[in-house]
């Protein structure tokens, strides 16, 4: 037989406690730890196939042939699985979003976290779920959060060896709903990539490091305790403190739009007001509100009134990366 | 005689530089120097007069009498004074600004200023400028800076002897301009003195701190040679710095709203093209424009493109606090 194939499906996460920053650029060693919860509703399913007869990696993205950069980020990840099965085969990649690019869903997390084990199930090698985690890491830092399933936490590590995610509470343990308020769909001026690469010209991203590791325990701990009024105050704590840093970096990033300002504020009173409910956002401007997910119908509602609010979409917590 | 009195009038200013936060609370000693610009279109005209008839303070703000809170702040002050010219009679005291309260343009600082030029002259006290802006501090810091004339640096000293503000460059130095844009009026839920108060809860107000002595080396040097790209990297930052501090602060104080973004992310369009200008914002929602006065007009109409702008208001350099 001369082609070795597999599927898998995996999720995209929101983070609660930032990822920003490395200590590693190339490998990927973050500056400091992040838990993230996996969106349930939302998944990449990505096959691979190695084939001998291929002249060289081919990718296909929603069902389009892809030959630019995404091709060869993809083909830099495989060498890295070529190098550990001492395969030397080409591969045939199809990934498949069943969410719409450019929404401020990262499509990079569950994209590598699900190419990561229908890579590695395709070439052979039996990895376990830290293995997976810290190779999905190489290809998009909070990929390897999307490996394991439910509420999880990435400890940031010092080498390849110790930088891993592992999941601290199951999908069923909270009922959490992530509803995302789209503001924008162009695509951002500055991409993650280069906003870690720069988080440390910001005088402020010392403190938030040093930060950090009280925030992974608050945050861990009101998750665990499903306390929302202590959750709620850390994670847009943290989401301030993040964008704090962006906003003081060199350049200066600043990735809220008016509308994203405007949820910001419509969230804090609502919170006022007794619903349990909080944001936060990544590196863009569109706003994941998080709430219990028997008050999201009328969030939903909320945040449709909102000016500027183009859709929203919404998800539950979900279970690891997984071959289908 | 049993009455003296004395008018004097004040302009407010804008700060490049900001000052958050106090070292010692009471006196208002800052924890921090800071750089601003008198706004010569802008008073407040202040008129005190000691009379031994009054059984009480009396305060007129803009033709009303006033027996709140604000009267009991003036009162308050003019004890000091009272108490350095050995006085014991009230006063009454009438003060007139030529531009609307809750506009975001701080009224607070001509006011005080305009009233210890006043108050002062009125007790028969010979004060020099240092020691009129040492005075004005105590009645609201930034009004410190509203004593001396032009382009002032306010050095934050360690004790109510060291700590008032100089000149270092006339009004006629540099014709720039301050476009404000008023996106809304409301009263702002947290003032300036709470503020103060709560700058510490903040991670990051330290880091700050530490980072303001080359703010204020870098902004003076830049106004004082004229160079506008390195004044307007300078004064953004110091605004973002001072904002970051805002809103990790404990409780979060986000003073933005949807238009001041939209203001914020033009005026950085506008500077791409070539256009010299930056934005500057206090504890409010308006937003400071500041540009070559030569491009004010082609500013001030680009502004009012901007939903949610209600008003443009603007002013060049101003002179020092004086008598009339």
């Amino acid at each position: 037989m001369n082609s070795k194939t597999a599927t898998a499906v995996a999720h995209p996460n929101i983070a609660f406690i930032k990822y920003w920053g490395n200590h590693n650029q190339e490998l990927r060693i973050p500056s400091n730890g992040s838990i993230s919860m996996n969106l349930g509703a939302l998944f990449t399913r990505t096959s691979v196939t190695f084939d001998e007869s291929l002249q060289t990696d081919q990718l296909t993205l929603q069902g389009e042939s892809n030959t630019g950069p995404a091709l060869q980020r993809v083909s830099g990840f495989l060498d890295i699985v070529r190098k550990t099965s001492s395969l030397d085969s080409f591969a045939r990649v199809e990934s498949q979003n069943n969410f719409p690019m450019g929404t401020g869903i990262a499509s990079s997390a569950s994209a590598f976290a699900a190419l990561s084990l229908a890579a590695s199930v395709a070439a052979g090698l039996d990895l376990e779920e830290k293995d997976l985690s810290r190779l999905a890491r190489r290809g998009s830092g909070s990929a390897c959060r999307s490996v394991p399933g439910g509420f999880v936490e990435w400890a940031k590590g010092s080498t390849d060896v110790d930088s891993y995610a592992i999941s601290f509470a199951s999908p069923e343990h909270w009922d959490l709903a992530d509803c995302v308020a789209i503001v924008s769909q162009a695509h951002k001026a500055t991409g993650s990539n280069e906003g870690h690469r720069i988080a440390n010209t910001s005088p402020l991203q010392a403190m938030r490091i040093e930060q950090i590791p009280s925030h992974l325990k608050r945050c861990r701990d009101a998750i665990l305790q499903r306390d929302f009024e202590v959750f709620a105050e850390i994670t847009e704590h943290d989401c301030n403190m993040m964008h704090a840093v962006m906003m003081t970096s060199n350049p200066s990033l600043i990735y809220w739009l008016p509308p994203t300002l405007a949820i910001m504020q419509a969230v804090r009173e609502w919170r006022k007001s007794g619903i349990p409910v909080c944001y936060t956002i990544d590196a863009g401007p569109n706003v994941h509100v998080i709430c219990e997910a028997a008050y999201q119908e009328n969030i939903v509602s909320l945040l449709n009134e909102i000016p500027g609010v183009e859709r929203v979409m919404r998800s539950g917590p979900g279970g690891p990366a997984r071959p289908i």
